[in-house]
């Protein structure tokens, strides 16, 4: 089972709406398939979106190159088609970090005199290859540090919320991959999985992954969070973020905030743990992060079932904001971040930037 | 559409686990079924199943009468019933409040020597009928004094969870009853309704409730209660009991806690509403009331479709406990209780003790 698997020829996605009953892989040889796939969430998790949308890139620039004559239309047409990709979903920042990669390599080639299509092609696939690549080996830098927060001799209990895993990332998680290698060193007691509706990534996919690799996992419903704090049984709160803002507020899936309020509450730490590429430094407070509004149905039914009468009003936000007083830390793969985060995150952008240049 | 029908026969209850989709009723002729239909849930809400339970008592007594030669073996037949029914489920105290009350008269007439069947059926079916009109009137008494709290010329935004409706007593409900009430007065700007995992009794019967009696209500996850808390959207919670302690600590359904720190935390008031059977006088502590846990598969499915993997384990307490700091007021039929709950507790029982002799 692959979440993500580029062939050379086409993008094969892992349809995540249909787990964990069914294994359907989604072939995509038209980046608009990878755009409606990411739009229905049959690929989720901030991550993996987007390396999904880098290679739905080559799928893009393979059509703009076969469908113009001049180089300068298929750019313009290549243009067209990352700022469709990019409105998929609103939240999320790697999507438009990925695309800016992108299009980072496609602005520099179209100053090259000489460029011809299968060039602008190949370099398209190199780039979404990096992509893929450095989101696999970040997991693992993010697991590291993460490590470095459960420093005691003893087996933790954990509460997560969604899905961080191998399914919403290119390599084995963000904050499901520090579960998963505190497990691996027998540090884990219990992982207390949220359910997380409307979509139950946590009942599907969560509790998937860490069946299949043997960790010791109790499912919960998401009104459950706090009894299980209030009884003892939680030592620490391990997310995800789908956009984090200079201050440090987090954007990550809907309940999240509820859980870190809950958590404070209970002198339980909350920790966030995301990649580089999910940090906004266009952006200061956690209010300005555009909420994706997702479709009354998904609280109204389940698989096409009725939850509730047809004509009831219903708010769905796909997200909420933690504000940065409630996280303990921030786990990326240059290491753990704690207030003051402006600071913080200050440093971090200098360090990964002048390493960059 | 009624949620419990005496015939004088049959006890009829609306099946309110196939709501809102199809309106079913169950015909009970024996005390059996009314047991299976409060241990399915096919009945809830704590008031709801006191009436319920009395109502079974009269079919038990009939059938103890009917099966028996003398009245000694009926009487024993009879509280042996009583006892199975009281078993049906653990945390709510009305369900035993209920059964008391029956199990008074019932104590009280077999001294008679000269008793009859005919005699102990009427007198069981007499206060059945009472404990039912009773229920109806307090859910007005309730309704009444918890106007008391919103006395501002102002339309409310109030966060439910669970229900506590016409489905959920004999009467207009509890805390739905005062939101009913106050909608009544043109008070009401919206009802957010929390939809109430595992089962749903929020987005199937609170918001059918709402829907039905035209009061603007908006249906939610219940990990999405924070984020209308951060919004500002909230100027009040209430909530029912299925058990309150001499400390004012409240027993209700799963997700109450959290609800209630939430409230803590955003400054937002918590109030209780429930009736004076709901208070358990032998207990101080909400610690030691018990919680009961279902199965499951309540929570790995939702409606009957598996949401989960099969072999996940799972944790289901039917309700929680919040403890009295959190509870901004509890509103009774007798009136608005406040800190401290010890002494206002204590005051209460007095005042329906002195004038019940």
């Amino acid at each position: 089972m692959k979440t993500i698997d580029w062939t050379g020829e086409e993008l094969i996605l892992l349809d995540q709406t249909k787990l964990p009953g069914e294994e359907v892989y989604v072939h995509c040889t038209d980046w608009r398939q990878v755009a409606e796939a990411i739009k229905m969430l049959r690929v989720r998790g901030a991550p993996a979106i987007g390396v999904a949308a880098a290679y739905a890139m080559v799928l893009a620039a393979r059509e703009a190159i076969r469908e113009t004559v001049t180089m300068d239309a298929a750019m313009v047409r290549l243009s067209a088609f990352g700022e469709a990709l990019n409105a998929t979903r609103p939240t999320a920042v790697n999507l438009g970090w990925a695309l800016t990669q992108i299009r980072e390599i496609t602005d520099t080639l179209s100053e090259e005199p000489d460029l011809d299509g299968d060039s602008l092609i190949d370099a398209v696939e190199e780039k979404a290859k990096d992509i893929e690549q450095e989101d696999i080996l970040l997991t693992m830098k993010i697991a590291a540090a993460g490590e470095s927060l459960f420093p005691e001799h003893k087996k933790y209990r954990i509460l997560t919320h969604c899905n961080t895993g191998a399914l919403a990332t290119a390599g084995i998680g963000t904050a499901l991959g520090i579960i998963k290698t505190l497990a691996q060193k027998n540090k884990i007691e219990m992982v207390y999985v949220d359910e997380t509706r409307p979509l139950l990534q946590g009942a599907r996919l969560t509790a998937f992954e860490l069946l299949e690799d043997n960790i010791p996992a109790t499912l919960l419903t998401d009104n459950m969070a706090a009894y299980v704090m209030q009884q003892g049984l939680i030592d620490a709160v391990i997310v995800g973020a789908d956009r984090i803002t200079t201050e440090g507020d987090v954007a990550n899936k809907i309940g999240t905030y509820g859980v870190a309020v809950l958590a404070k509450a209970h002198g339980i730490p909350f920790y966030v743990a995301a990649p580089f590429s999910t940090f906004d430094f266009t952006m200061a407070k956690g209010s300005d992060i555009p909420i994706e509004r997702r479709a009354p149905e998904e609280v109204r039914t389940l698989q096409g079932i009725s939850t509730a009468p047809a004509g009831i009003h219903v708010l769905n936000p796909a997200f909420d904001v933690t504000p940065h007083e409630l996280i303990s830390a921030i786990v990326t793969e240059e290491g753990v971040l704690r207030e003051n985060y402006v600071n913080s995150i200050k440093t971090l952008k200098k360090q990964v930037g002048g390493r960059r240049k």
